[in-house]
């Protein structure tokens, strides 16, 4: 009996049955540009900060730690700024774990929440763990979303929570704020929470205002975050959100009690503190990400508008060969399944070479 | 508007509405014996060898973590023992996130989840998150639970999942294996996976066997455990389950890719290296568990049989009274809102001294 037919017997919910399970594979390939991983790695003075934060935890391991996370809330809204305070957050392992609970509190059998593919492809996951239906919108003829589209879907949709992805994984682009105030008013009849899942906002063209910008006044209106991206904090699992804070009250009823470690609580806060030093190669990640915008465009090749540390590109024959090409050549990007196209983390300025090396001698075959 | 209103006017789902979040009580006092953690702390070397696990993550804390935790799954076996290995081993962020898994992908919206109360009261509220049905059983009348009876309300209600908890929170006493076996055998009708709680297992008395000893050629069965309670490690967030292979499987295509951080797996894998270390006390707090138990019975009160870390006990007229009393004295234990009862843990001997000692000047008055 193979491992396929052992779990057929189980009592598995059927909707799950026949199902692969989700991510992207992890192999052991020289450059890693495929997981949009800020590629730099953690700075001295950062990791020190973290090793003093974690050492000061470990006499209180045994205990519970502070359900409310309050310290790390009061540095996460010190972060975005704009007049948040600790009452406006909420954080949980990775935006993965926020997105849950949001639609555990405002999902959940019987209720909608409304994505607008091609976006990030764990919307429908979670929607599934949750009992929450999937309404999948549609996006124009160049994967954008325009206010006037988006309003009038989620209009005669009337889904109970709408994701926006902004910018949007895998496509890059940032929505303009005109898209998500448009969402917003025509969610009130079904009173929509929409989030707006901004987990690369830091990257973002200057001038590019967030949906922060959009919270006062917008109590259905949600703005998450993550540490893995911009702090280069993926495998500390870190996402949170800010909102009005009956938000956060609401997914405190849903929430496991004590989700957040007190090291990963430790750990996010001593990187806060050294965000200056964690953010500072994010400049330098932009450089790259227009550098292959320009130099794909060279090739005649079609990415889109990036606002993110990556670019999604196509006009390519053959996505599967090329991305077996760059792989041969010591490269990992993303095939997120989408015809003609494939998507590259901008990484340093060497693996970004890397990259557009092995990719013109692939297409120069 | 107050914070109920105003939460009151988000569009939170209906069964949430009028709840409280779960928790006990997070005050700072001197003693704390409410929430049955390891009170002796983490002995230095294991310190010393979780902060250098942790030191040595922290050049790849910018890449996601290992998916699979591979290695932590494979200490766990070998704690485990009973010819487990990785494939039998699941872990997540505590066994709280593991049983929500669990009931992601076996429970869910038109499937039911079986507890018998009193018992761990997170049990019904997982069922609520996952949209799952909680059915309530019932127990003898001194809160125990023969194998007869568990049996034939399981093949009377049919439910997808049963919930075992052994030793039981918040009654302390471990189930036999004959229960387990009984309802195993009645939950064949419902394929119903039966889900053994041993969070507090390492504290019963000696020759109680567990159900790991009960995996072998039984499918369904699933042995829940956690690093919170032996381990010293509540603040660390580890727990995890043994079952055959592809009960792991199933849960792959429910969790969040990446649930479990780097710095968790590293803490938990340093941890499972130094188990005879942060294990040493547990034969202490059993001692102290024990002399709870006899000096309760000579105070005319009725403790429950123990085999974990924690004593339930009966005969008070005013619960309430007596753990105000006992807060006013330093002392936090737990009423678990069960008419006449409280429950505490066992501590160090002078902890467990100051406990029962406030108590005898309480019950003096």
């Amino acid at each position: 009996m193979d491992q396929f037919e052992r779990l057929s017997q189980l009592p598995l919910r059927d909707d799950l049955r026949g199902r692969h399970p989700y991510g992207a594979p992890q192999l052991d390939v020289p450059i890693l540009l495929n997981v949009n991983e800020n590629t730099f790695g953690v700075p001295l003075d950062a990791k020190e900060a973290i090793l003093k934060a974690v050492a000061d935890e470990l006499d209180g391991l045994n205990r519970y730690p502070d359900r409310e996370f309050t310290e790390l809330r009061r540095a996460l809204a010190a972060y975005l700024g704009h007049g948040l305070t600790e009452e406006n957050i909420w954080a949980a392992n990775g935006s993965n774990e926020v997105l849950q609970q949001l639609l555990q509190a405002f999902g959940g059998p019987g209720r909608s929440v409304m994505g607008f593919p091609p976006t990030y492809s764990m919307y429908p996951l979670l929607a599934s763990g949750t009992g929450t239906d999937y309404v999948a919108g549609t996006r124009d003829g160049d994967f954008g979303l325009s206010a006037g589209s988006a309003a009038a879907q989620v209009r005669r949709q009337a889904p109970n929570v709408v994701l926006l992805c902004s910018p949007n994984n895998p496509t890059g682009t940032a929505l303009g704020l005109d898209v998500v105030e448009a969402v917003y008013e025509a969610g009130e009849a079904s009173k929509a929470i929409v989030i707006v899942d901004e987990a690369y906002a830091e990257f973002s063209h200057t001038g590019t205002p967030s949906a922060l910008t959009l919270l006062e006044g917008r109590p259905r209106l949600v703005v998450s975050r993550t540490m893995s991206k911009a702090f280069a904090l993926a495998g500390a699992r870190v996402g949170y959100l800010a909102s009005a804070p009956e938000v956060a009250d609401a997914i405190r009823l849903v929430r496991l009690p004590y989700h957040l470690s007190a090291i990963t609580q430790a750990t996010a806060v001593a990187a806060l503190r050294n965000s200056d030093s964690l953010l500072a190669n994010v400049e330098a990640i932009k450089v790259q990400r227009d550098r292959i915008v320009t130099e794909l465009e060279a090739l005649g090749l079609t990415p889109a508008p990036s606002d993110s540390n990556f670019v999604f590109f196509g006009g390519l024959q053959s996505p599967q060969a090329v991305w077996e090409g760059l792989l041969a050549a010591g490269v990992l990007v993303r095939d997120v399944g989408i015809p003609g196209h494939l998507r590259v983390t901008a990484g340093t300025e060497a693996e970004t070479t890397a990259f557009l090396d092995g990719l013109r001698t692939i297409l120069a075959r």
